[in-house]
This record gives C-alpha cells, structure tokens and sequence, in this order.
C-alpha cells in the first residue's frame, strides 16, 4: 500500500449505504480528502439514480450512479466505507474480495465476544472475521488499524465515553464501582429511519432519556472497559434524545481526583490533533466540535464531593462516525491523521 | 380567609415581576383561575405601559397599568405574587404590609441557614422573616403552607429532584452517599436576562453542561435532603442548557432496589393530583408535562447494575415556578388544589 | 338544541381520528370546556388501548377506550368532531345518523364546486352532503353555523388568508389582479403522517418552500375570495415548512391603501373577540398567538411602493383546525363564543 | 499580484472585528485556504486575548493575540478583511495604508449615491473612497473586483436577491413594476448583538417577520437593480425572523414567462460554479446550501397565474458574506475561484 502514499494515486473507494446520515457524511468528507477517489455507491432503495438527485446539496458535482451492492464492481476498488446499519454488513461480507480493506461503520464487527452480539443485535453470520477485524478507536489502537482488513469504527456514544475513561483505567486512578455515564444526542444518531417519534413536531422542544437503562452502546463500551481493566467493569449508562441534529456530550460521573484525572488525560492525549483536553474545569458545548473530528474533554471537581465530572463532546456523524473512519482510513495508508480532516467546528 | 371561599369573592392580586418569564407566566395562568384578580403589576422599566403593548399576546385584554414597585397601592391588596429575580425580595419586604401574605418564586426565603444563602446570593436583608416562610414544595409542606406568611416556592430543578427523592430518603431506601443528579433544562430557566450565550445562535443545536459542578440550586436541594434524612446528605448535581424554552428533565441515579422505589413513590402520591409515577419501566418526556402543572416520573433498574435510574420531568415555569405558585395559592385560600391548573400537556 | 344551554346539560361527542395531532388538540381544548363531555373516541390503529397510554400526558385521566370508527354507538352521542384525514369522511359518512351534527377538521365538505374538490383530494363519495353543509369560517358564516348538519371548518393556511381578504373584497378597496400570499407554516401543519421530509434531522436548521406554485389550500381560498368577489380572483399562494412546530404566518401582499385597509379591517372585526387587527404598523409574531384560538393581523404602506403589506398569524391546530371547531360548536349551541377557548398565547 | 499566485507565497491577512459571526466565519474558512496566513486579529472588547480562549473550537490552534484595531502593525499585512459592522470602516479607513487592499463585508462602501447611505446608516466621513470601491457581487462584477482597491461585500439578502433578478433585467423579461420579494433568514443575520428578541427563548418556536415594509437591504438592492436596469425599479422587500441559525430563502414573485425566466438564469450561471439553477419546478431548501458557498435558485410558474415564482437559497454568512468575500479574494489574485471554498452543504 505504500506505493499509493508514495506517488499520491488516489485510492478507490466505495461507499455501501450511501444515503443514510454516515454514508451521506462519509462522501461530504471524503470530497476534501486529495488522494481519494469514489468510484462506487450503494444505495439499494434509490439504484439507478444520480445522487445529485436524492441530495441536491451535490446536485451539480459528477458521482457514480447510485447501486445495488450486488452490483458493484469490487475488481475496481481498493477500500470499502460500509455505512450499512447494523446486521447488514455481515450478511453479504463474503461479496467482498478478500484484499479488499473495509472500514465498518456498523457494530457488526466491534464485538471480540459475539454472544453479546447476537444478544443485542440478533444472529452473526460472519463470526469468524471478528478475527481479521480491530475496533477503531484511532487514538488507542493505531497499530493494529495499521494491519487489520476489517477496522470496526466504534458507535458514536462509545467514542465519547472511552476516549476519557480509557486512560484513566489504565492507571486506576477512578473507583470502578461507580461509573455513571449520562450521555446526550442529536437526532442524527438515530440516522435516517422512519419513525414517529423522529419527528420534528415530536422531537421539537422536547428532551427524553431512551433505552430505560439498557441501551445497545452499553455492551460496546463494556467490553472495551473490561478488556483495558482486565476484569469487569459496572457502569450505568443513560442516553437521551436532545432537540438538535447533530453532537453528543456524554457526562461521566467517577470517583477519583479530579487533578489527577486531569492530568493524565491531558498526558495520554499530548499528541493527539483530535482530542483536546480543556483547561481544568473549563467545559466543552456541543457547538465547540460539531462540523469537526474533534473530541473535547473537561474536568471538574463535583462540589462538596468525592466525584469529578468529565464532559466530553463530540459530532455523532464525524468523530462519532465518518471521521473517524477518514482518519482510521488516513492511519491506514499512513497519511497524515488530519488528511481532509482540519476542518473547525461549524459555529455559529 | 374562609369567607372569600365561601362566598367566592375575588382575592385581589399584585404581581411584583410582572415582565419576566415567571411574571408573565404568572398572569397567563392567574386569567385561568375564577377567584383571582389582578389589581396591580410592577414591572420598573416599563411603568406607565399597557401591558398589551409589551406583551402583544395580551394586546385586546384589559390589565392595570404596569408600575414601579414603590408606587403600588398595597392597601387594595389581598396577596402578592412576588416574581423578582433572586435578591431583590429581601430589600423591600418592607413596604408591603404585614398582613399581607406572599407567594415568592425567588430563592430569598427557602433557606432556614442563611449563611447558604448569602454564600450563594450575596447580603440578605431580612433574615428574621425566614421565620415567617416556609419552604413551598406544595405536596410535602401542605400544611404549613396553609399557615405561614411567605410561601418560598421552590427553584425549578429543586421541585424536579426534591419530589422524587423526598419518600425514598423518609423510607431510608436509598444509599444516601452516592445521589448523581444530572438534570437538563430549556432556556427559560435563564430568565429574559441579556446574554450572549443565550442567544439563538448559541443556543440552537448545541448542549452543554454549565456550573461546572457548582451551581446554587445544589444547596436548595441539599438542605431539604439533609432536613428530611436529618444527617448531611451529599449529592453531585450537574445542570445542563438544552435548546428548548420550556422544560426540565432530571436523571437521578441511586443505590436501590428499584422494585421498592417505584411502589414507595407510587404510594407515596397516590392522591397527588400533580404527581404522577408511571409504571415501571416507563419513562416520560418533557413533553409529556410542559403546559401543565404535572410532575411525571418514572423509575427503572440500570442495565446488569445496582444502581436505579429516576427520571423526573416538569415545566419549569409551571410546576417549576408560577403554576406551583397557584397551586400553593389554592393550598392557602382552601380551593381546589388543580382551580385554574388543570391543563394537560400543550402537545404537539 | 335550546335547553341543553339553558340547563347546562353536557354536550356528548365523539371524536373521530383521535390519535391525530388535530384529534389531540381537540382532546385538550374540550377538557376545558365545561359543558362537553367526551363519550366515544375513535383511533383505528390503536383501537382497544387506553388513549393515556398512546399519549401519556394523559396518563391519569379516565377516557373511553379507544374504538375503531364502527364500532362506535352513535345513538349516545350528541355531536361528532371529526379530525380525520383528508378523504376519509366522505366514505363513511352514512354510518353517522342524520340527527348528530358534525363538525369535520378535513376539507371533505368544504368545496361546494366538487369538481375542483376531485381535481385536488380524489373521488367524493357523498357530494349530495355538501348541500347540508357550511364553509365554518366562524367570523364571516356564524348565522348559516348555526343551522347547518356540517360545518366544514377551514384549513388553517385558508383560515390566516381569508380573515384579512374578505373584508377587503367586500369593501372592493384592493386589486384583485395582484394578491400574492407567502405562507409560513410549521411542522404540524403535515400531522403525524411518517415522511421522511418531516424527520428532525431534516426539518431543523432548515426552510423550505414547498408546494411549487400549485398547493391544495390554493383552490380552497379561491372558492371562497371568488364567492366573495362573484368574480374570478386570482392569486399566488406560496406555502413554506419552517423549522417550528405550531404556527402560521402569512403575508399578503396587495395593491390599495393601507390606511383604508387598516381602518376597514378595524372596523369590520370590531366585535370579534378572537380576531385582534393591530396597530397599523405593529405586526405579529406567531408567538403572539401559538396557544390560543386568536388571528392577530397587521397592516403596513411597502417603503416607497403602492403595495400594502398584510401580515396575518394564528396557531394552526387551534384557530387553524381544533379551536376553530370548538369555537362553532359554541356557535352552534349558542354558548358563549369563547367557552372553553379564553387563553392566551404560549409564551414563551 | 501574480508573483504570488505563481510562486505560492502566503497572503498576509488581517480580520478587522474578529470575534462577531462573520469575522469567525471568516477565520474558520480562511483556514481552509492554502495561500493565506493570517498575521492579525482585531477585536477590541477582547484585545490581549487568545482567540482560543473566546472561541473555544480553536483552542489548540495558534494564532495572533486579539488586538485593538488601532494596535495593528499594517506594514506587515497584505489585505485586510473587515468584518466590523455597519458605519465602522468609513471612521478608521484613513488609519490602512492605501496600498492595502480591503475586502469590506459591511454596508459602508456600498453605496454609490452617498445620501442612499446615510439615509439609513448614518453619517459617512470617507465618501471619496467611495470611488475606489466596486459592489463584491463576484458573478456579475469580477472584472472590477479585480481592479479596484475596496471591494464592499455585498449583504446577504441582496446576493440571494441581484443573482436571480439582475440576468432577468438585463434581458428585460420581467415587469419591473410587480416584483415582491419575500425573504426568509436565520437568527445570525442579525450578528451577535445583545437583543432581548434574539434570544433563544424569544426566537425559537415562532416566525415574524420585520422591518414594517421598511429594511435597509431594499435601498441597497435597489440601487444595484435600478443601475442595470437603468430606470427607478420599485420593490417590496419583506425579510423574516426564522427559528434557525444560518440560511437565507428569499422567494421572489415576478411577472413573467418561466420557461423563458428559467432558461435565462440557466444560460446565464452555465459557467459559475457556486451558482446553481436547479431543473424547472425544482425547488432548493436552505439545508441544501448551508455550510457551503452556494446560491440555489429554482424556478416555477405559480399555478393559474401570471406569476413566475424564484425561489433562492444560500448561507447568509458564506455566500452571504465570508464566504463572498473569500471568493473575491480570489478573483483579486488570480487563484481559482473556488480555493478554499469547495464544500458542500453541512447537512444534515
């Protein structure tokens, strides 16, 4: 693959489920990427059409004719953005040449242990590639991103809750017997499905918390936990549905010092262009990152308490999703991490 | 008083306040009730104006003309709903009548230690009518409500967390060490104060957390716990913005059983018009109660987790201020506890 | 009809499509009604539920069980409020006795040519009802309210329009070669049909025009101006989704005085209590009346044009559908105008 | 100039008034050009500051510490853009030296006739440098762009206005005696002043419109339509307050053949990159626009009428503003128009 880098070819891609919310945001993204080029695009409801018809936002910009995934020529591709909702990637994997990288934005391919899989996300028929797959949390596995066929990019809530917690586990500076993860969405996260309660007249100045303590991304987050910990981690996780599109800002209860904790984030992270520790209880809003891959991260004392307060902030659809996927891609060709990716948040 | 009951004669009303969100608030829901009258409104930069002229929904209905505070005439004056921002109560108190009851929605009287008080609000000055006052949380202290001169009516996120975990620390079900709460709320929560970070396009499409672990409606809330559990009860409370107007939502996490939870606060509020528990496992949205006076919680375990998880949700200038406010009023004057209040949800 | 007035004896209704957004208004606003009382509702889809479990902000309140349309007992009830969907009525119409009055939220009956009722909704299958049948304009046609079996209540585009134009065309103050109306509507305008052009996460941050010159409300308001005029008026009718829940606003633009305009609509809406003509040069805002069953109208001279510009608001699920309904039910039994419809906007 | 173009030295950049909405646009899409470097930051409120700690997005980035404009060392700067609002530049002109070129996104140069300026701004004290300035509406001046030395940014409703009406004029197919214009904006068009109805709980959840058939953008569209017309062209000019951040959609009603309107702007823009007219009876919605440099315009007869119906959309603070006066920065330099500017729609 180095020969691409070296004499900045453009690599090939195709994009599986490209009018969903991701696939839409990985081909936005990846138009300010210099050494990509798409040379395919599924989208099975919409097959025949120009995408500049579907999303007019692209309506004068040439793409390739939406297609069935069975159609597409894999023989013409070097990647493959899979930007299928969940369940779907691993029924049709074996479509895909062998040679063929995939960056997976489902969850079909996070899980090491696919009982827990099946039990929140039905039957796996493509268990035996959990092997060849790495999860893609960028910042803590680059190395394996590297090598691996499959990166299995992580679910959005999951990014902005292991990006801080992650460190601290590996120093045990926090109590993990008390982890309360109370986690906020944009609407975007729930992607592009018909559903009542979607609606703008529903979801319009209204705030609720969904999952009712049991909410998919929990298992994700705790198998990472208790690989990193190496024992088994109890955490409380409470997503809510928020009136805005797009961002996530997950507060994360712990016991712990809180210029500790500060401290070794702002460590571990020195040389990371994504994450951005704030200063001491300096904390993040949702609109300091969203249009950026940026994770940012504050620390406070709780007053009168043993508990700190970890804000953490992200954009669902980048660093929660396609960019996270861009920068995995640009890791794996070994481009610059923030190839196509220097972008500010969109603000106001 | 019985006899205004009785025979059902007009109590004459003066709103102090009567141009911010809760005076406004106040008058909108005062126009229901068929024994009120109101006989004066103080709003200090606009005296001299028709209401309807600030205030254009109001612009056909005919109001007293809106004055400065020390020109109202308080002998033609039956109770006064006080809607003055925090610290403003307590430097005039004086020229109102000893006779005269008083319904304040500012923090000025809720504390019994005023050294909270001032450590959050600045100088109080006039400490010895605490003694007058009670706390105005309708469903716990009815019966001094009934009695006492000044009805402090709790903050907005105070009703929401106190009205939950008041039954759970009485019945000592609950482990009192380890109390997260993480509450969310719209914007009118700010007042109609000036600033850039309230501002359309600050607030649209973005959350935050905001206090950054210390926020004044925390040693509300603590006092009442501590009086109610009689030891020192220590809570994390962490507010957010949500781009929304009206409405508030608490999470609550809590060491209990969950079962025990919900069936005590489910007895606990079996004849509160007001309060309502769902069933188990359900959860409400702030668009469920924003309208209406109602207070709607709902109770579940955490998933694989000991912990439990309250959701608690309220319109923060009804139940959260001038509809607890009435209700308190209906308390006082031996109405009906709903007489001018029973709206449902202004939904969709 | 006579003595359930003066003995006060409660109105028995049914209400059709009650799990629609006009259906739950309609809901709402009758609860404050004191003379109604709600016998039958009908849900098809969720025929056998409890409607506070389809709708929890009615949790706790007593309802009949939700029924689908024949099952209804229509010998019990006095009047129906039918807030089905355009071209429903008209197919079941017969199985309502000829005694029971209806008042229909849909355009079904509110075309006395049916011809351009086909053109627009499709086949009518009980045209011969129209004869029994009025436009329920409440201001313009109280006296034929009064006496018809069906009062077709107005759209609630046609309802913002037609209040400021008919004044005018009576009067002939205005050309009626140039009358461009540009309509602003929020979300619940569509009701609670799925579509994915009415999700969150594409309404929000966002407006659009929509309708492209030719939208059905076109036809209704030319029937009603050309009746008006007893000549062929015609019009531009524009109507724009706007990120917001309730509300409309529509801006007229005509050729005539604005002096003459302004003083004609005073005059003739004078003792209308929901009608209120501003000011001249005072114009609405939606938050002016979202809440309520008011139309606030404003009249303004176009800077250094012969044009005159009218701005006209309401809240389109109240005096744009239920309110109204509820208002020529008031109408119909010779209640008060404002029985049960005497609040004021929602703000903020 | 070219030397520059040719050998990719970095254009040395000033931001006057950095911290409003169009001066962090401005920095956040200058960032995205290859040829720039920004030298100096102006913001006198938060002179001494880093711009990171104002604007949290940028908090690891390193730029000029926020400076008093008067503080500037002008021998160092290339160009200066200056995003200071309405009256500003015309006081402190004299201070840029004359060689320095400026791109001006206020009204202050906009103006031929001076007293068209000071009718509805204000006093000018630099009304000679008027001469050397040419209005930025880069699709229809780009050869005087080049030349002159101010170029004055055109406003965002005049640019979503002259794109779609200028070609028309210039072909005489329209009657210049009818055209309404009814425009739509987002909340930033008003910047980031403090004013009570900006703020959140004011704006969101309601529509109004402004300006009483009066706005000082009608003067400046005017003049620039009466100048290609060559005769006194009367307009109506009606913007409104939307419940949104960005995006302006002005509809404009003209009397006129379509098909002949819609194959004028098409022949027109043929070779205009961020000028897109969509297919006949297409229409755009902001959201197809926002985050990018485009304007949208479709075009559709109004249904049985003489009225051509133009829609038009784009962002008001890039195409609007920063995003112009980036263009323009372009032509001036010979780069190709659309460095720096090449994103599509943020959506969703």
């Amino acid at each position: 693959m180095k020969t691409i880098n070296t004499i900045h070819k453009k690599v090939k891609l195709a994009v599986l489920g490209a009018s969903g919310y991701t696939g839409i945001e990985t081909i936005r993204l990846v138009l300010n990427h210099p050494y990509i080029e798409i040379i395919a695009l599924s989208a099975d409801k919409h097959a025949g059409k120009e995408l500049g018809l579907v999303f007019s936002q692209f309506s004068k910009k040439k793409f390739p004719i939406l297609q069935k995934i069975h159609d597409i020529d894999f023989t013409i591709v070097d990647i493959v953005f899979s930007c299928l909702p969940a369940g779907s990637l691993n029924k049709i994997i074996d479509i895909i040449p062998e040679k063929i990288k995939i960056l997976d934005l489902s969850p079909d391919f996070r899980f090491e242990n696919i009982n827990t899989y099946e039990e929140w996300y039905g039957k796996h028929l493509a268990a035996s590639f959990s092997k060849k797959s790495v999860y893609g949390l960028s910042e803590i596995y680059r190395k394996s991103i590297k090598k691996r066929r499959i990166i299995a990019c992580p679910g959005c809530y999951p990014t902005s809750v292991l990006l801080p917690l992650i460190p601290l586990l590996k120093k045990e500076i926090i109590n993990t017997n008390h982890i309360i993860i109370d986690s906020k969405s944009g609407s975007t996260g729930a992607g592009r499905t018909l559903s009542q309660n979607l609606l703008f007249s529903e979801v319009n100045e209204s705030i609720k918390a969904y999952g009712n303590g049991a909410h998919r991304h929990m298992p994700e987050i705790k198998e990472q936990l208790d690989k990193i910990a190496k024992k088994n981690i109890n955490i409380v996780f409470n997503p809510h549905l928020v009136p805005m599109k797009r961002g996530i800002l997950s507060c994360i209860y712990v016991l712990g010092d809180s210029e500790k904790i500060y401290k070794e984030l702002k460590r571990f992270y020195k040389t990371d262009i994504f994450v951005d520790i704030l200063n001491l209880d300096q904390w993040p809003s949702t609109n300091d990152v969203v249009g950026s891959n940026k994770c940012k991260i504050g620390v406070s004392k709780a007053h009168n308490s043993k508990y700190t307060i970890i804000v953490s902030v992200l954009d669902n659809l980048i660093k929660g999703a396609s960019g996270q996927a861009l920068q995995n891609f640009n890791i794996m060709f070994n481009f610059k991490e923030d190839l196509g990716l220097a972008h500010y948040a969109f603000y106001p």
